[in-house]
């Protein structure tokens, strides 16, 4: 199968990630971190498009204060092809926003929704399931998700049912979606093998997200049509930000997909990861022979110590006795923290607000 | 007893303290800081002399490499009182040349040397142990030294074995030094109530202290007697300098002490402790309802944390999860150790040697 030029992605770069502090801060999110090797979250992103995509067919919407760093970091992108959101509004408003401006270059269009903070280790694979979602997408008048196949029991992400296959295409049937789970369901959910990850990846035309918008939130395809009016016009950039001020705040998944009774699923199977806590970095990283992960010979010396993260941040580390441990150094905050609590820092960040310490946040 | 104004108080100002890395550094060893409260050891340690002597009396033996900053925290010192190293040549060396100093000044001087580095909780029962100790080497033909009750079994320390009383006085003849012990040894001297820990504190007059070199390392002997011949004359800043150069680096333990006599010990038990390790900073810290010891609330968040200490460098330092653990910040390195483990620390240092990273040391 192939994909047509009607296909374009659209990067959703949004997103804070309390959980990666201090690295991760609302002035630099984790898709703007390299926390795996020299590339950025964001860069891997954007590679991973250009394999199905043309430079002119990716879109990219990102809030206005992460703009600057975000191109700084894609020299390539078009210029045109940036959507700046003045106010973060969630995933709704962010994909019906794209939407009209992909349906205003392309009635016709397709769009492969992606999230620029997540990682995929094996391309192709990525490649394969993305083309099927594009073509059933286009070909179809469903609404398609990619959802992954889980490899342990989960409880930080929401699952989706799936039932039998859909006509002769990849895809199969969604049965509905099930919030972040606890540990027995996520391990049931597991042994059960029907449910998946919900990565929050989607595929659909600009017309059948149109008709379902109109269906179930049909305050989202009035935005596309207003914005269709106006996009090209000098109205267009004052228009973005009024919608943008007015528009609900509404996960994609609450306003259409949950809803939705045409929406397939591709089974995903490509090393994918939300690289949601320092845990999943170490997971995701190369160990040395004592299980020590990001460790760099110039700036750490440790002593008897295993199995353990330690992420520089120019200054000497050392460490003396210690396992299981994850440090993350950089100018002005320090973590050190037990590699089974990395959930946890979101509660050192949810102290810092408290603190009223916005320079830290 | 009252002592008489013959006695003089020698501090000890040299050491490193590598176990105290990364705030204790070669340019600021461990007495130049304040590991305790807000006075430094050497200010504490001053202050403790002058309980006993005025000003004029005290004496200060340091680097030159450190004199600048210690005359910056003791800005009450007599000009004349340092004597100046211009190399670090051990005990024997400093002890001679202050024992020069004093006996220039009055031939009849009785000395206490002590530790600038040591830290000392009850000041009430130490003026008085050092008080016995002053008159017992004014009044009678021995040396004197202080030794600590031992309160574990300590296997970093040296230990004294003591045997019976010394005529009427607080004195107790000295019966055998002891290396630093294995384990079960310290346990066994712990048990037998006959050792005590050696502090390297002395009490003597310049009299019998220039008698006992003679008979046991006659280099110094020849020291003291160039230096009376010089102090005061423009050729004494030179000649201090050319015996610094040429003298041999010698403990006061292996010069003198082991080998005399007429070593007797007056037995000290006032929280006595050489500040060894972080660990041993822990212990003597105030602690708060967690165990948790040196946090500041302004710079530190900790999430279910315990028994451990957080030295802050002006960051904030945020832990998650961990027991028995030592953070300690600074602007250029940073180490976080198990709190059973601090004598390891020295282990970090001699790499860091190795790396030839000399601006860590």
């Amino acid at each position: 199968m192939e994909v047509s030029n009607h296909a374009y992605a659209v990067i959703l770069a949004g997103g804070g990630g309390t959980r990666l502090w201090p690295k991760s801060r609302q002035k630099k999110p984790k898709h703007l971190l390299s926390l795996l090797g020299k590339e950025t979250i964001l860069q891997l992103t954007y590679k991973r498009m250009r394999m199905i995509f043309p430079p002119e067919r990716i879109l990219i919407v990102t809030h206005q204060n992460h703009l600057e760093e975000a191109k700084h970091q894609l020299p390539e992108m078009k210029k045109d092809n940036w959507i700046v959101e003045s106010q973060a509004k969630n995933t709704a408003l962010a994909i019906a926003v794209a939407a009209a401006y992909v349906g205003h270059r392309d009635p016709e269009g397709v769009i492969l929704n992606v999230h620029s903070d997540q990682l995929i280790t094996n391309d192709e694979k990525f490649v394969k399931a993305a083309k099927n979602a594009l073509v059933v997408a286009e070909q179809t008048e469903n609404l398609v998700t990619i959802a992954i196949k889980p490899t342990f029991a989960h409880t930080g992400l929401g699952y989706i049912r799936v039932g039998e296959q859909f006509e002769d295409t990849p895809a199969f049937k969604a049965r509905g979606f099930k919030e972040k789970p606890d540990f027995s369901t996520a391990q049931a959910f597991l042994a059960s093998g029907q449910y998946l990850w919900n990565s929050g990846m989607y595929s659909w035309s600009v017309k059948n997200l149109n008709t379902a918008f109109a269906e179930h939130s049909p305050e989202f395809k009035k935005h596309i049509d207003v914005l269709l009016g106006v996009i090209g016009t000098e109205k267009e950039e004052e228009t973005v930000k009024k919608i943008y001020s007015s528009a609900t705040s509404e996960a994609i998944d609450y306003a259409v997909s949950e809803k939705a009774k045409n929406l397939v699923v591709i089974p995903g199977d490509f090393g994918w990861s939300d690289v949601g806590d320092w845990k999943v970095v170490y997971d995701l990283s190369k160990k040395d022979g004592w299980g020590n992960a990001r460790v760099s010979e110039e700036n750490t010396v440790l002593i008897e110590t295993r199995n353990s993260l330690v992420e520089v941040g120019g200054r000497m580390i050392a460490v003396v006795g210690l396992s299981d441990i994850v440090i993350v150094d950089t100018p002005d905050a320090l973590l050190v923290c037990h590699k089974d609590r990395t959930q946890d820092v979101k509660k050192v960040v949810e102290q810092l607000k408290e603190q009223k310490k916005t320079e830290l946040l």
